[in-house]
């Protein structure tokens, strides 16, 4: 048994924790991260299969709001570029491929009714506080609906109806009828606007990577906190007795603080033995908001062939295994392989994903090239990642309570138990559910503890 | 650190966990069950606040057709008594209270409709085999809905859609919304008939009760057991190397056998560390199967006054803080006070549930003076017990997965992973949700454990 000792005790080396733990050490208080995993970084994940190819098996862009990150990357001397999204998409439907003005001139009036529902998702997320979704005046009746049912209810085109599940569930990876529509409202709005639910440009999530990688923000993130980041330490219980809280770690860690941060995800941050125990209402929450299921799989190729032939290597389709994807190569300036990265989210992650990679890799050939022509069919190589497996993650991107799950539990998913705080990005105010989300929850959590150490 | 060896290590002191170690050991080999709370009996509790006058906290009940239970009872030589249940039962809806057949005359085609509804899925549960329940020819679409949704849609007055909401909840003890329809069809299967989801005579799953408790059932299984049963030892985790299992417990017990049986609801089981990891697909599951929401207050008076009166104690009601109740009396013969049960389930749980203790007796007392007459306004005693605050439990009755969640994990639910089995009510193929599918479940484990040690 090792022991050591710090003002705040961070559990999660990922965005939101080390965002944490800085934002302790600039206020002049030590923070110590224990880390369950042998990395940092979370849901980030960059691999390097091929020296300079950078392929983000996780967290992969920020949006044009994204200030807290872009601030962070500048801080840390990570330069930004832009995503490729010039060139049409490929749309597939019903068996038929359609690009770009040709799927919208054939389903015009399927698409302005799509564009019409989001509008109305939009007006009425305006009536939900982020902070308290479960004071909207509505909140009641939208916790009590899935997302599902309130889409079939509108009356969509069955083309219409398919590509806003696809759309929807690019964002909340998993069926849309395991969300309520409350919890569907709570996601637009800590985003703004449903614009990044339907958009051929990727909208305002998704417009920006990292030169170099996601993986080096975590990365340099933790180097700054040296010695304070612990890896390989899975905690197992926190127990506070007095003003001590106490963190025990699979492997004999002991550290001992005077407030901590739980920067997990909640379905992980349940798993923790706490002493005293939890209340309730926590507990039932954290056992209501699972991790979503998505998977990528990325198809590289000796250049982005696509982009000479007007395809921005995006697609749309009803049949999958990928239901979207899109140009996922290095910036124009370093040239690289063409990259073309297909997602497997919700269902498709759970059936395809399952696949034998065989098995799998075979259909995304096929889908490639039923898409973007011939030379799709014969990339150079497949690298793939899901989320499920991974022990100290569990699924991604991130977690929505199911029906009844923010007006019966909301209230604490946030709500600091004395000196333990609760970050990740789900916990976030903004962008909930991205790395600016995670950021924000990580400040926000920060603030608490300083607040509490006086 | 301590040591201790055997067999087959059981996680829980539940029922189902007692009835496997008791299989294992009457085929000659040695269990060793270790408990993490300081009694044994899980979901089972009784109280007595008075001398002689037993409370059962958690589950009281068996029915006609649970032969394993009254089998294991006999065995211990726990005699069984008849549930109370003749007289009127009150109802209450839209503010007005009536009695048995008033209730019934003024209702008639309510009710008739609501009992189409249940043979309708009877006939739907009889396509359902709740060994693989995925497979039903209409599993996919059953799925994706949620019974509450399918309820609304079937045209039901707005007093039948409440009462069906009422009964169904006195199965799941969540709100309806919550549990898909092939959800319920499992619970029917499990079941037989749909004919306990209403019922003034409480139907098949609770007529019978054990004479001086419920809690003597787990605890001469244990005595049985004697230093096989280890109490306050939460397991924090369980490795298997080769052919060894290590179950370490908080507080420094390290037990090793050749083959682990988990008798945990699916959430708890969830948030043990295994090492290898569990296959994602089992992980994902147990984060969908939150434990319910159910509160028992038991409301003493000097008598039964109800049963001259012509009531049997029963209230069905859209008001609450209870939606229901019954007579919750020792034996005739015994005597004793007079006792209802009121219950707060699903919502009310939620709600009422979480009031303070003062306001919710005052709204109880109210609510049986509205149908019991003044004399209910004045109970002597109020005992009550929740579930959710409970450590080692953190909910009742038992668990359901949301929508998707037969169809993407269940076939996890209860296969075994290498040498580490399932049990619990919740895996088990008749009752499940009830003690008879615990020791169902506790019998199936201990047939696959002694199976594979040969």
């Amino acid at each position: 048994m090792s022991v050591r000792e710090a003002d705040v005790i961070v559990v999660g080396a990922g965005l939101s924790g080390l965002v944490a733990a800085r934002e302790v050490l600039k206020a002049g208080r030590e923070p110590l991260v224990l880390e369950a995993n042998d990395r940092v970084g979370g849901r980030i994940l960059t691999e390097e299969p091929v020296p300079g190819v950078f392929l983000e098996l996780g967290a992969q862009w920020i949006g044009d709001t994204h200030h807290r990150m872009a601030a962070l990357a500048a801080e840390l001397g990570i330069a930004l570029y832009q995503q490729f999204e010039d060139g049409d998409t490929s749309y597939e439907f019903g068996g038929r491929v359609l690009r770009g003005d040709a799927f919208h001139a054939a389903y015009a009036d399927d698409l302005e009714h799509v564009e019409r529902v989001l509008r109305e998702l939009d007006a009425m997320a305006e009536t939900v506080d982020v902070a308290a979704p479960w004071l909207a005046p509505k909140a009641d009746e939208w916790d009590r609906i899935t997302v599902g049912q309130w889409y079939d209810a509108q009356g969509l085109s069955p083309l219409g109806r398919e590509l806003i599940e696809i759309c929807t569930v690019g964002i909340l990876a998993v069926p849309t009828v395991e969300v309520s529509l409350l919890g569907l409202l709570v996601n637009v709005v800590t985003c703004g606007v449903t614009a990044d639910l339907l958009s051929e440009s990727e909208g305002g999530a998704q417009t920006k990577r990292f030169v170099g990688g996601t993986g080096q923000i975590p990365q340099r993130l933790a180097d700054e906190l040296g010695e304070r980041v612990v890896l390989s330490s899975p905690v197992m219980s926190i127990d506070v007795s007095g003003d001590v809280v106490t963190v025990t770690c699979r492997g004999g860690l002991v550290a001992t603080g005077k407030q901590a941060i739980v920067a997990l995800a909640p379905t992980l941050a349940g798993r923790i033995m706490y002493d005293p125990p939890l209340p309730g209402v926590r507990d039932q929450l954290t056992q209501r908001m699972p991790q979503a299921s998505a998977h990528k799989s990325f198809i590289l190729y000796d250049e982005p062939f696509w982009r000479d032939e007007g395809l921005n290597a995006q697609l749309i389709s009803d049949a999958g295994p990928a239901r979207m994807s899109n140009d996922s190569c290095m910036p124009e300036e370093t040239g690289g392989p063409g990259i073309i990265l297909a997602f497997l989210e919700g269902e498709n992650a759970r059936v395809e994903g399952r696949w034998p990679e065989e098995q799998r890799q075979a259909a995304l050939r096929e889908e490639m090239a039923r898409h973007f022509g011939p030379r799709a069919a014969k990339p150079e190589l497949i690298v793939e990642g899901g989320w499920v497996e991974r022990e100290w993650t569990r699924g991604c991107y991130n977690a929505n309570p199911g029906p009844c799950g923010w007006i019966h539990f909301g209230a604490s998913l946030s709500e600091p138990v004395g000196p333990i705080k609760w970050a990740a990005t789900e916990t976030a105010l903004q962008w909930s559910g991205y790395m600016e989300g995670a950021v924000d929850a990580g400040e926000r959590a920060a603030r608490e503890v300083l607040a509490d150490l006086g």
